[in-house]
């Protein structure tokens, strides 16, 4: 072929970055389009959260990972539009982008199911950005709590609440566990933060939906241990700046809860509902566009849609889940396929998930796994949990070094990556509570208004 | 003693913490404020608004440092006034704590010489925000300019000026150079990073003033190395978005430059000019405290002002220099006189700096120091400097981990901490700049916009 084949990928996750990386070839001209500079490695970012590592550790910037990839381009931008009958793709700042090929794989992002306000008190966990929200809100509730001497606004300030009990609430809860009992045991002086009361609300029947129940009920187990309480069968209800409503045997009940982290469900990424009304695709009711066997669109066979955001069925026949091996081997799928069609080869057979098992991790040495068709739980599943997250870890630098700083944060319970960052805590919710809590006693200035 | 003698330290720098940790002692009762939830090793901000250390990696929890010394408690908060005859510390959230003795350590902030306007172009390097700030600047210019196909915008968005070259300057102008000629290398496809003009300008006769002439003049030449051009006796007269104006043997001289680093200054936190207004102290142009020789403000006995925020004269006559050093022996002498004091000691002599040295690194295995009254430079000068950071660094986690990043770093030329986040790059400045250049060429949405 005299002209390159043009394939354009946007999203640089799991899916995006594993098909521009198996799309390493002299006859196809790569663009991979990211709103980011950075490849994130989601699975940890619930480390981010709780102070165990730091963004970048976590992160590979796409640039780099892809420089020795001559026929890639990185392009830093946000797709708004697609015309699939022009084939271009349409980014915010008004470049157009002309594609032969084109992979989308923009994810999915937190859903409220229709409740967006309760955004703003309980941060869902998909970006760096929230990750380090929700560490800030953390900590500093710990910060506040040691301020205030009324002990039901300083119960209010210990409690945590994660909704959802899938792996990142079981994960989020067991590392507050940690922090709580372990990490900070010793660094105040007017509370205890063994004090703090741990929540975690499931509106299913168990934890850990997608695992099989034995290893549900070790994880529970686990999560007992660092006196985490699940409540499962619990909706929530409505949730403001004070707390939260649940309901429960139809009966309902209010958490006063200064931190509630939202692990409750996540929808697809806007870009697909756009792509769906140009392509008259259908989509489920999580906004995910339905494609075919072969991961293309209906009548669009130079348009792929893999990971989070396609709504696809396996060649097994059952539905492809959320998960980054999926998006990963989707990845490869579209890759390959499109390879196939520039060297004129037959088609692929339809895409086959290949399922290398589920793991969740609830505390230091503490896990459940489902792999190699065996139940894991314990140190075991633990180890299995650490080697694989290692070996996925993009760059060899980040996976030394979270290795390390794990091995030494489990010898010691320590957590590095504690810093409140951003607005000040002093310039946060504190003073407005501390304050009204103090001023009784400031009025003669003698008195030590800090509790001692 | 029945009661126990009460410590306030304002400020968890390298003077506070030291002072806090040499009061490990069961006859006072310390209460350490900051209104950060941690220590900052601050002379490695600057790894950190270049990518090559994240900020948790340089930071130490407060309360992790001091979590087994009982009689010390860290308070998160903001220190709004003193009361000096009362005795008394009044916090922003309107609590009031009383002392006995008070050890001021709030240390300094950028200063723009009357021009704050400047700082919203050009930021300075004292917190882990305007590190990210930097950071996030840096890397976005080489995104910006690999989106522009003018090449005078694209020159200017390729031109970084750092203002000042003290040890700071330097090594930012250093870790820029290195940036754009080894680490950015491979990662662009339309411009080449190399391109990219360095500018350290300074208004003294040559670089690193407090160093040795022939130590200054083997930075520079390291600095040439990495294509840094330094300008010399240059005063800068305005920056504005587009770049600055400065003014070398009385001629004007304009630079266009979209990232402007200021490291032209600094001046005493504003709790230095509240304190000496409260105690009729002198403060000099820079708004720092004149102490007597033992450090405490005329008058008052029983204050201590040390670090960055006191302006003392050592006990050989010279007046003491801005550096972690003196704020930690500053530190440890307040401290210790506190105890004299409480055990009925005789009182301490006259403060007396012992200097250990002065290091700035350049690049790569490139440093100059001033150390062990030897002048040294190149890699002898990086051992000694990496091994003296190491070495200060506050905990043993961080300690290693920094260690290896390094090591990994200068062997791959990678770095670690690439992130862009905050404001994604796409609703920055970005947007503008590009659209407006790309528009014409967008009319026909065939075009292949970006350039390629």
């Amino acid at each position: 072929m005299s002209k390159l084949w043009r394939v354009v990928i946007v999203g640089g996750g799991f899916g995006g970055l594993r098909a521009a990386q198996a799309l390493r070839s002299e006859l196809v001209d790569v663009t991979l389009i990211d709103r980011r500079n950075y490849h994130l490695f989601q699975p940890l970012l619930y480390q981010v959260a709780t102070g165990s590592l730091s963004p970048g550790q976590i992160s590979a910037p796409l640039r780099s990972v892809l420089s020795r990839q001559k026929n890639t381009r990185v392009l830093l931008g946000s797709v708004e539009d697609v015309a699939p009958d022009a084939k271009q793709v349409h980014l915010a700042d008004g470049a157009v982008l002309p594609y032969d090929s084109l992979i989308v794989a923009t994810g999915s992002q937190t859903s409220y199911f229709g409740h967006d306000e309760w955004q703003e008190w309980a941060p869902g966990l998909k970006s760096v950005e929230e990750a380090t929200t929700i560490r800030h809100k953390i900590l500093c509730a710990f910060e506040v709590a040691e301020r205030i001497s009324d002990p039901v606004q300083r119960h209010a300030w210990l409690t945590f609440v994660i909704v959802g009990a899938g792996p990142t609430g079981v994960e989020l809860a067991g590392a507050i566990g940690e922090i709580a009992r372990q990490t900070l045991k010793d660094d105040f002086r007017s509370i205890c933060p063994e004090e703090a009361q741990i929540i975690l609300l499931n509106g299913a029947s168990r934890v850990l939906m997608p695992f099989p129940e034995d290893l549900a009920e070790k994880a529970t187990r686990a999560l007992a241990k660092l006196d985490v309480t699940v409540k499962c069968g619990a909706m929530v209800k409505d949730i403001n700046k004070e707390g939260l409503t649940i309901e429960v045997d139809k009966h309902l009940d209010r958490i006063e809860a200064r931190t509630v982290i939202w692990a409750g469900g996540t929808a697809a990424s806007s870009l697909g509902r756009i792509l769906a009304c140009r392509t008259n695709a259908e989509t489920d009711k999580g906004g995910r566009v339905k494609v075919k066997p072969d991961l293309t669109i209906p009548n669009y066979p130079d348009i792929y849609v893999i990971g989070d955001l396609a709504s696809a069925v396996n060649a097994d026949g059952k539905p492809l889940p959320s998960l980054a091996q999926v998006a990963m081997q989707g990845g490869i799928y579209a890759a390959t396929a499109i390879l196939r069609k520039v060297n004129d080869q037959p088609k692929l057979p339809p895409f086959h998930y290949s399922d290398k098992g589920s793991l969740a991790v609830i505390g230091r040495w503490a896990a459940v796994a489902n792999a190699f068709g065996a139940h894991l739980s314990g140190l075991v599943a633990w180890i299995v949990w650490a080697f694989i997250h290692l070996t996925y870890i993009v760059t060899f630098q980040n996976r030394l070094l979270v290795f390390i700083q794990w091995a030494i944060q489990d010898l010691t319970f320590s957590r590095g990556a504690r810093l409140i960052t951003g607005a000040a805590p002093t310039d946060l919710n504190f003073n407005e509570e501390v304050a009204v809590n103090c001023s009784a006693q400031v009025v003669k200035a003698e008195t030590v208004v800090v509790p001692h």
